[in-house]
């Protein structure tokens, strides 16, 4: 169990009776999971996937892994969405944000093909001069705008610098199995190629080659995320939720959104978490936000947010919950040094780790919101590992399509994405668009 | 004019007579910033200094500056909240979040004691291995829990590694004018001091020198910073919503939050603006949440969010209201290269600058939005430059001051802040705190 529910600070806002209500919904939604009989069930890869990845291919990602580690001092992670913030957030995790900056061996990592941003690219393509580098694009279409144009670059960039045949060492494809012309250009061209599998989508990709290959890249144990992942699917596999923690959160959670609170901010207390919250965002965001419903994933970092959201979370419009991650860290201490002259008076704190500072300023923040009218969702992570982070990111997928269920939305489509994207493509000016392109350009005048 | 606000987006949310109706309400929130009678009325410093600025203290910031450039690898800037974020938005707005990878000349800059890290301070402190060091300690009570756990260490590195003679060349302390420990602390040791003004809250110190030391250290031309200030400063002094864009921004996001649009999202196009929107979060969250009331800010980077959060906004609740900033960015080109197999089909696209392309992207996503019924303002920025930037931070601090007023709240104090530093310092045992001490330990069982 590397991850508890505690919801001691939710009680006064959910009652035991309103949760027993809650019950039979979750069952529903759990047997709608179990069954593969509700909306999106063709996207449930990921429920089995610890247990059911494919060896071989994992055994060929750590060996692609330790090639690049060793062949280059820069490596190139070209991909949007879930194809990006999953990857980068396990590395932040359990590396560091400053992981480049602090890497004693393997390469600097870095993330293209997530923006449409000139100087943004400008400035990789800077990162890369005089280095060795090896890219890894993932894409399943191969078709998508700021990847693909990404990818324009930093192959050509490849094959200018060392010709075809080392470039084909260099440059490595995650994409779909079998359909798609960036899965041929890559058989033809022969590089390495691993699958996004047809039955997880993006943003519950990162236990599949998509999120693994960068992960492992990083130095990180992929096997152990495995094995954290495997043993959640394990444990979290009752429809009860006394006895499923993933389950429990889902029915607060949509508990407290009936009740009006339509913003749930996951609280991170490291700053290593933060990119954790905006893989988080994407998965709960793109899965429940739609038909007019859904609760807005906000992600706050303390406590330095304190100083900045704090204000409004302790007295402003009553609309959020907070979910707090509270990630036992016994890594690193560091304990607070005396001062003679005390001159901001915290020599009471001499000799103290700053880890149990830490704990102290989270509950007595657990305490202030909570008398500011906030519910606080509190989840007990019991270190900072492998193991754990894959238990976490397993008890949120399951919390999520779970919670999606119960809101009675699709938890696995993402039909407004393309929305913007058809807009973009008849003002570019796109073949076939020309009809709507004349429409719009008259919107933007 | 550096910004410049667009309403056609809007338009169909918020009609001509809503915002007639809102005139007098806004000329009355003027009124009071003018004749400094309105709630708060003691912290209007930042309304008048991009010309009242003290143009010794300025000079030797620049000075100082250039002095740190010079002698350091590695400069930390110690605070947190208003003290963090300006210096780290602006320096990221106009280098690059890469900054410390790319720059050819100057120190790396970082960023401690704006959080309670135990990973987080022994990652710094690694990175000043083997390095020479200065460092900014920003605190005006210089109490601060973050910044000060943060001072006493580097403080202490740089005595033991330097001695206190050449430690005393290497420490800059900005704090109060003449009250507080830390300024008898730096007098005593011969520190350089620069000043926290009175009058100016954190999260409106960035043009003072809490922002401008670690700005100029980083190689920006702080004087056109000061110039575009000023320059925002005498165009936007009108009371009439027709000539003054910050006015006409108050009035349209207090007629949006009154119909129910309670989230705004502060859309950036660019990498680069990720932490001016966490600035502008504070600014905005700090000052308007508070008595059960205000908008809650949120920050997005397009395209990345639109593969994350792009799904919620185009189909989730209707509960917020977009502000795109559209910076003018034509300092980096970067064309699309033609690729002769077009695997991914986007030759139509070849030889285009990619600044287009987000152009486009912002255009075809600003119709997507609005056709989702999310109202947009757009906030055209006519360049990436000091003084644009200068002119957006007032715009803003000006804004957030009526909007504030409009609202109904003090927009210049932060009571709810103290709720979790009372909790924390009972919790942590400080002298005085122990009737509430118990207290809150049985609370926390």
């Amino acid at each position: 169990m590397y991850v508890t529910l505690r919801d001691q600070f939710v009680r006064q806002f959910v009652t035991e009776k309103e949760l027993e209500a809650m019950r039979p919904e979750i069952a529903q939604a759990h047997e709608k999971i179990v069954k593969k009989n509700g909306a999106g069930s063709d996207f449930l890869g990921w429920k089995e996937l610890p247990q059911a990845y494919d060896r071989e291919e994992f055994a060929r990602i750590a060996e692609c892994a330790a090639y690049i580690r060793s062949h280059c001092d820069v490596f190139i992670a070209i991909g949007i969405g879930g194809s990006y913030l999953g990857a980068r957030a396990v590395i932040e995790f359990l590396r560091s944000p400053y992981h480049n900056e602090l890497r004693k061996d393997g390469p600097a990592i870095y993330f293209a093909g997530n923006s449409i941003s000139a100087s943004g690219l400008c400035e990789l393509v800077k990162l890369c001069e005089g280095k060795d580098v090896c890219i890894n694009v993932i894409s399943k279409s191969g078709t998508t705008t700021e990847p693909a144009v990404a990818f324009r670059v930093f192959h050509k960039m490849l094959v200018d610098k060392y010709g075809e045949e080392e470039a084909r060492r260099r440059i490595f494809v995650t994409t779909d199995k079998a359909r798609g012309t960036l899965k041929q250009f890559a058989d033809k061209k022969g590089y390495q190629t691993f699958v996004v599998p047809d039955d997880v989508g993006g943003r519950y990709s990162v236990l599949t080659p998509v999120g693994l290959l960068p992960i492992a890249v990083a130095g990180i144990d992929i096997k152990a995320l495995m094995e954290g992942a495997a043993c959640a699917m394990k444990e979290l596999s009752s429809p009860d939720i006394d006895k499923n923690g993933a389950y429990r959160y889902a029915a607060i959670r949509n508990a407290l959104y009936r009740k009006g609170k339509v913003n749930e901010i996951l609280v991170s207390y490291e700053p290593y978490g933060q990119l954790f919250n905006e893989w988080w965002k994407q998965l709960f965001g793109e899965s429940e936000g739609k038909d007019g419903k859904g609760i807005f994933p906000v992600s706050v970092v303390f406590s330095t947010d304190l100083h900045s959201l704090g204000q409004y979370i302790q007295q402003g419009e009553r609309i959020m919950f907070e979910t707090v991650l509270n990630v036992k860290d016994g890594e690193n201490r560091f304990l607070i040094p005396n001062d003679p002259n005390n001159i901001d008076g915290l020599n009471f704190l001499s000799g103290m780790d700053l880890n149990d500072v830490k704990v102290t300023a989270m509950n007595g923040t657990l305490l202030a919101h909570t008398d500011g009218q906030v519910p606080n969702i509190v989840l007990d992570v019991s270190e900072r590992s492998e193991r754990s982070l894959g238990y976490l990111i397993y008890f949120f997928e399951l919390a999520c399509a779970v919670s999606g269920y119960v809101l009675g939305v699709n938890p696995f489509d993402q039909p407004g994405v393309e929305a913007y994207k058809k807009n973009m493509f008849a003002l570019l000016g796109k073949p076939g668009y020309e009809e709507q392109q004349k429409e719009l350009q008259k919107r933007i005048k």
